[in-house]
């Protein structure tokens, strides 16, 4: 599969564009800097990938200025990576040092700002994290008494919410390796085996299909169906009559697919089957709701409609889909709160549940690409009838 | 191997005691109560295990009180799970919600301490962060001018530093894991292979010997030695002459390892001889350092003299060990800076690293517990003499 699979990594161009539409939004809310301390936010203007955020000793910090290349500020131990990467100032220093972990760079370099009376921005809106202590945090703003810093999560939402060709063609390959991946869940997914070493198979497959990691896998199993969605797996077998959910964030380069299927064990009983046909209808509204001008209120709307005819509570997981890309989840959601404008090439989810008979819950999702004309799947269509295996 | 494992989760009486030791050190500091918001802090005094924390949408809350069990203030999503937990109050809302995260429940719990001006702790030290957007974390302390908000790293560091009974088990069962996937490396580490497909097969095969999950494999492989360690894998062939690192940190009911082998692909050079010799030595040199009483600053030191012999400025990795546990790195450091006393089940791991050549690193890893004795290999320690595949 690694074969077929398109070229790892992104050209400068794409940095630097991306870099380049910020400066616009900044000059625009006169910003004269950006500072950003998350994984995603890090990668997307540097390309600087590891799994090294895995460890949570060491901040990382990534500041785009108003003019010019992003600036790094990262432990010495990221040094050698960051100079892979279109990146050419990067300032580091011998980390975890817990009298100064950066924050001496940060001050060298934000000094100037502060004098000046500048105003600089930083996510600290919904989806948004500041990665960083934040006794480390409180002293550097206390440092900086002239700075202006402002909520910048607008920036890197407007950003990031809209993916650029290449980013489709990573999301398109994780989704196909993701849906090969079930494809084969009927083999390991028998009558008697544990739900944890379903999972387990469920993730040699995925790893043998192409995807560099499965950092996300979560499902269920019981009878008729079943009541979490979140949980990791038990050890208990799969029996006749069972409903089973797998819902894999598997990722390619960085990017993640986001969707789940559900299987009938042996034989499926009646109230499922007509819970999975209204989600798979749901779907199918929501799929033909997505294009260009319609919002995700829209989209959460038509989904809404279809799952009414059997709960009016849409489930109560908050929202019927969301953006995909670097992270699991990414803004927007499909909520009647988000009137967020659906634009060419937003890749998003669609993921309509809903509650049924005693406590159980379904869920169902897919991926696709907004086109001029609409969605573009880039999962493979669940089958229209709950499959049994 | 999953049969010989030892039990999953906690009983109830782990985490009565956890919340206990904190409600006493909390008492020393006049703490009122205790607001964590990150993944391992709240399962730790929880319990609550999901894979959700991949979805950077909700914050997730859990707040110890002066007196009896933690209260969960956490979106409706994981209201089912939590209820699997030893936590009782469990507050929810129907989350994301733009308007009101969970801010409302989270100015319900804290408003009576505010207005008895009590103070509350919150980690704002070393290799903490604040899981939650820090536009509302500012909103929620305006709304609150009564609370004095301390930093209580110290206090989720003491307790976290050591290890229970229970968490060690969990932890020898994933080093094992760890060791028995490094034993089959030269069944597919072969000359000719790319390394991004030895990766994967890493990545299958410790998963295949038990492991729940990989999230962190890193590694390199160069000619006579290798210039990263924390770089995704190339699609480079293995080679002749090639020294290979690999670093992973396995996981197994949410606890960690974290170990690295080296090999030689067809034939080791005298160099890189030399340099695994040094720091198998390096390691051997802490192993003897580790015991109850003794600090990381000791064992940093140990370490440090046997690196010397080839290299004086220790990589600039920052430290050359940590601890280890629900984290791949968890306090303490050892480095120069930490004085930390070692104690009696610790869990840590023993890391050298050393520059040599034109630009060449080397890094070695063991994980260890503390005995009453001495430290305790929990890693199958690696062989004295750079093994050659």
């Amino acid at each position: 599969m690694e074969t077929e699979a398109p070229e790892r990594g992104f050209p400068e161009s794409e940095f630097a564009g991306r870099t380049c539409e910020a400066q616009a939004l900044m000059a625009e809310q006169g910003l004269g800097g950006l500072l950003l301390t998350t994984e995603a936010e890090v990668r997307y203007f540097s390309g600087f990938q590891t799994q090294f955020w895995q460890s949570p000793t060491r901040p990382w910090f990534l500041f785009v200025p108003a003019e010019g290349k992003p600036i790094a500020i990262v432990p010495e131990i990221g040094a050698t990576l960051m100079r892979k990467t279109w990146i050419e100032d990067i300032r580091t220093w011998s980390a975890p040092n817990p009298e100064d972990d950066g924050i001496g760079l940060l001050l060298d370099l934000l000094c100037p700002l502060a004098s000046g009376e500048e105003r600089i921005g930083v996510p600290k809106g919904p989806e948004t994290s500041l990665r960083m202590p934040l006794g480390d945090w409180e002293r550097l703003i206390a440092a900086l008494p002239g700075l202006e810093i402002v909520d910048a999560t607008g920036i890197v939402r407007t950003l990031r919410m809209v993916k650029s060709p290449a980013e489709i063609e990573k999301l398109a390959h994780v989704c196909a390796i993701g849906s090969a991946t079930f494809e084969r869940v009927p083999d390991f997914a028998r009558n008697g085996r544990e739900l944890a070493e379903v999972f387990r198979s469920f993730k040699r497959e995925a790893l043998a299909l192409g995807a560099d990691d499965v950092p996300y896998l979560v499902g269920s199993a019981g009878q008729g169906g079943y009541r979490d969605i979140i949980s990791p797996p038990s050890r208990r077998p799969l029996r006749t009559g069972d409903i089973l959910m797998l819902d894999t964030g598997s990722t390619w380069d960085g990017y993640y697919c986001d969707f789940d299927r559900n299987f009938a064990i042996g034989r499926s009983d009646d109230l499922s089957r007509r819970a999975y046909d209204i989600l798979w209808r749901a779907t199918e509204a929501g799929i033909e709701t997505v294009r260009p001008g319609r919002t995700c209120r829209d989209i959460f709307n038509a989904m809404r409609s279809v799952i009414a005819e059997m709960d009016d509570g849409a489930g109560d997981v908050g929202r019927l889909g969301h953006g995909l890309g670097m992270q699991l989840t990414e803004w927007p959601s499909h909520a009647a709160f988000d009137d967020t404008a659906i634009e060419e090439n937003m890749v998003l989810t669609l993921e309509p549940s809903l509650g049924y008979g005693d406590g159980l819950m379904m869920v169902h999702e897919e991926n696709v690409v907004v086109r001029s004309g609409g969605a573009e799947l880039l999962t493979v269509r669940a089958a229209p009838e709950l499959p049994v295996i």
